[in-house]
């Protein structure tokens, strides 16, 4: 499958390396791919440099949003919550007509340091954003309740015992979304929450996943829902 | 051991009697104990009017917020969020002062129907509100991430394997609560989050909880932090 994973920070890297393993037809979409792989040193939270990923993972091809996004028949959106809507725009409303866009970003805000904020929330929320903006992509707000390594290997954790969920308000988008987390990544437990307003609870989730991982002192924790 | 809870509502009537049946010496605080005995008529969301709850409880006193709150060695707010600290202020500082006060309560606003937003969140919390309105209070949140049933027995669900979180500025107070919570109703995984402030977390925690009360179609749920 044609898949575009939009974002080079480690929650991109490791989708699209996730994405490749599989044998798909990954690219990853960055504003300026010279630039990108021009940095030698590490990204934020200590993400290798990209020109390290991309020279381990060579079928990953490094294109520029607009480029990226007219590859793939589904886009993956890993990007900060902070630089999603101009990366969106960059890679074009065309691009993502018709197309399932999965939203895994979080709108976090580090203006304040840690624990982040939010800069939407409670009455309306970044996938709702994105939908409202591309109105012909069908948004499936998914994976943004976990860390990167956890999106793609539920497994590693309680035999893969715990809950993701999934948010849109195309409901053939939201099945397929859901198959596809099973089929890829092996996540057995998929709540489809409803249309793209339940965006709001898993985003404000993140404000109690930011409080448990500075309790827990490890991002690697995940939510059973019990029922 | 002498508890008041604050709050005739649901909430209020579960822990009251739950305390009750575990032979503590409990008393229930309303504004007005003749109006709310005077009341035949169910409350929200279908409570039994307080009277027949009354009835069934007899070693249970109801008292007006001031006289209940003067008798508690702990205090329980089980009252709406939206009443929270017009109550409070009713019991009075006095009466609260150098008490662990479980704030069990959350900032739901209903009134654009359901779903409910909160009416506080992302930056402050009523936790953070209850606490800075009452300084020489020891206040910890609790409980207010399941519904009345599962907040006294937890065993009902899953054998008991899910989470509980409690958060507040005194780390004795915490940890007091946190034994309570197992003494009292069975929960044996508790988190402490940290300081008040992470009540922002589990008062946000309620905009997935609402969304997840309408696909999973029963307020009978919880979550397990697997780690």
């Amino acid at each position: 499958m044609k898949i575009t994973v939009l974002g080079t920070g480690i929650v991109g890297q490791t989708l699209a390396a996730r994405l490749d393993a599989l044998g798909h037809d990954v690219r990853l979409g960055t504003r300026d791919p010279a630039a990108t792989l021009a940095r030698a040193e590490p990204g934020p939270f200590g993400t290798p440099p990209v020109r390290d990923w991309a020279a381990a993972h060579p079928r990953v091809r490094l294109e520029p949003f607009a480029a990226a996004a007219a590859h793939g028949e589904v886009v993956l959106n890993a990007l900060a919550g902070a630089a999603t809507l101009a990366a969106l725009d960059a890679a074009g409303a065309d691009h993502l007509a018709g197309k399932i866009l999965i939203d895994v970003s979080n709108p976090l805000d580090f203006s304040r340091g840690f624990p982040p904020s939010l800069t939407v929330c409670n009455t309306d929320s970044l996938g709702e954003q994105v939908q409202r903006r591309f109105p012909a992509a069908r948004v499936v707000k998914a994976l943004n309740t976990v860390n990167a390594q956890l999106m793609v290997d539920p497994g590693q954790l309680a035999s893969g015992d715990h809950t993701m969920f999934v948010s849109g308000d195309d409901p053939e988008a939201r099945r397929a979304v859901a198959g596809w987390l099973r089929e890829w990544f092996g996540w057995r437990d998929v709540i489809e929450l409803g249309d793209i307003t339940t965006a709001r609870g898993t985003e404000m989730y993140l404000a109690l996943w930011v409080r448990m991982f500075g309790a827990l002192g490890t991002p690697g924790f995940s939510v059973r829902v019990v029922r």
